[in-house]
């Protein structure tokens, strides 16, 4: 049986100006918490809440990973992680269209459901649908004796400890790492990835929270300046491939979310068949160029934005200098493996979000018209 | 061999004030091209260049669906309608993530391309690479000769005629059906789809080009009408579930491209995890609700951005009364089987595209940024 115990204390801003703020400063801790419970001596993940077998596992024909908002863009990041690692198909869809898709689920099925309240509406009628069809359901949720844990067969807590900021920050970091030892347990496991790769994979996760903290630190001043060069723009595009994708995807919600600024994530390589229509001068474009093997390709989608009069930002890792040459501003962040790197990259992202709702004197940790568990369909 | 002509007459506008709405006048007979000669005197599909067999059909334990832009959110309707008339897992993807993916392709594998002109450089590339890997391509396109058709392993050619307007129309009406044939055919030879229903969607195929002659026209009114209600917003969403969010996607994506308005599509019941923050007073919200199973749940997302002081646009069938006590104002469109609906709701949405773009002195045929084909990365 696990316990999170949540401390009173922890309740309170404790000095920062916002829930939100404090939250972001949170995730180091929040990523080791969830990360080091699941690491024994010799750096082996043990999952206590998961009881799949191997036979199980290789009975696995397709798994679908359901959730809402930014739950379901960290389920994004780990349909990749774990096609990669198990070699089987995986498909990720928000849970309102998933249940009522009638999708071809069977026992050969595992669900993944990810939600931070574990009370999220269309999340546990998604995974009632499910499991009444046969599917096996493994959850990923923060809050211990939530609905959605008791309706699962497999369990994995996020040691987030309680979030209060309606926008969701440390809840999202600890889901990726969810995902993450899901795929380094489910791949040793099934025989899908080789002893090596595992140990390379936990040593570089093992520093993670250490190169977040110097994200963190790095990454206030950058963020307030983006802020206020974005703060007046109607629109915002954030752009990106593969789990740069992604990452942009809940980047540009944290941005709405917060700065009511209307910003869209794009497949930079999909921007051209259409909605570049909508560039003209000055139009922010963020892009993160994060993932080196199709490093090149992003970069000439900046430059067709770029000859349309975007506003420029590139998001990269230190190596990529020639970057400066395509954008009107670059930042670089720490480099990690190309898999890892959405838990870098979005710490800049949350942090811009924040500095340009008080920039535009928005309620940081309340935004109109939201709230933090949504419960209604 | 199929030999797909085109008359030199038919490269002008005869008559009309855009190519555009040339070729929105063009869908009935395009749509009915496509359909015809695939159809013999018994009400049977027949497709030449397709030369799949029952065996191959029930090898196949996936389906990818690979395409950019309009002819992606055709696909996603593919999507829909193959799974459920196949019972295999289908997968919608756009060709520029798809192609660096590392997707689990092999010989039991089913790839189909989709490309008006058979030349764009990720679908091309996306078939390369999955043909390299084994899979089994099929294609549908609008250009005989083309590489994406030359390359193919089965055909299918849209009978759209040349489309000269940059924004698509008939090619994406003319792609939807080959999609539904696609179903009829594959569904009957692997025997998952009963001979009852065959026969039913064939005899509601077959009047649908008259519904949309009679969608056009009755929409013509309404559409300049709502085009100078929406020309000033910044922003607008459409708002869908099932079919429905694949169609609002297709609508956002043309408005995007003709006016120049920030529009996004939404499943509309995703917008509250976040973007609903974006509703003000008067931002215009456009919701699809054509598909009577999920009416209900529709109309509650309409009532949760009506309250936030969105002006709320329905778009349903005329059975549906009740949309007028939510909406402030509601379209009904002509009523055919849940599945053919986005054939009827998306002509409407072209309109109002068009005439927003015309309402705002936009060049209509050629809009800024864009180019016809993209033969780039």
């Amino acid at each position: 049986i696990q316990e999170v115990k949540w401390d009173v204390d922890s309740a309170t801003k404790e000095g920062y100006d916002h829930f939100m703020l404090k939250e972001i400063y949170q995730q180091p801790e929040a990523v080791r918490n969830t990360l080091n419970r699941r690491l024994d001596e010799n750096g082996e993940v043990y999952l206590e809440g998961v009881h799949l077998t191997k036979e199980m596992i290789e009975s696995f024909n397709k798994i679908y990973i359901v959730a809402c908002g930014t739950a379901y863009h960290a389920g994004l990041i780990g349909k990749s992680v774990l096609e990669k690692a198990l070699k089987i198909t995986v498909i990720a869809d928000v849970a309102s269209e998933f249940r009522y898709n009638d999708n071809l689920i069977d026992e050969q099925t595992l669900v993944i459901v990810v939600s931070q309240s574990g009370e999220t509406a269309d999340t546990l009628a998604s995974l009632r649908e499910a499991k009444a069809k046969g599917a096996r359901i493994l959850s990923i949720t923060n809050v211990v004796g939530s609905a959605v844990a008791r309706e699962s067969d497999d369990l994995l807590y996020t040691w987030a400890g309680p979030e209060i900021a309606v926008a969701s920050t440390k809840a999202y970091t600890t889901q990726l790492i969810a995902f993450y030892m899901l795929a380094l347990y489910f791949g040793k496991l099934k025989g899908s990835l080789d002893a090596h790769s595992y140990k390379e994979h936990v040593i570089e996760l093992q520093s993670i929270d250490d190169s977040i903290e110097d994200t963190i630190s790095q990454s206030m001043e950058i963020a307030k300046e983006i802020a206020e060069e974005i703060k007046e723009a109607p629109s915002l595009f954030y752009l990106g491939r593969g789990l740069d994708y992604y990452t942009a995807l809940e980047a540009s919600l944290k941005l709405k979310e917060l700065s009511y600024i209307h910003a869209e994530a794009f497949a930079a390589g999909e921007l051209k068949h259409g909605t570049i229509a909508l560039i003209e001068e000055g139009t922010p474009v963020i892009t993160l160029a994060t993932q080196d093997d199709i490093y090149e390709k992003t970069v000439s989608n900046i430059k067709s934005v770029k000859a349309r009069g975007a506003y420029a930002i590139g998001i990269t890792t230190h190596k990529h200098k020639d970057m400066e040459q395509v954008c009107d501003k670059v930042i670089y962040i720490n480099t990690t493996t190309s898999t890892y790197m959405p838990l870098i990259s979005v710490i800049l992202t949350q942090l811009i979000a924040y500095y340009t709702s008080i920039a535009k004197g928005n309620d940081v940790d309340k935004p109109r018209n939201l709230a933090k568990s949504v419960t209604v369909e």
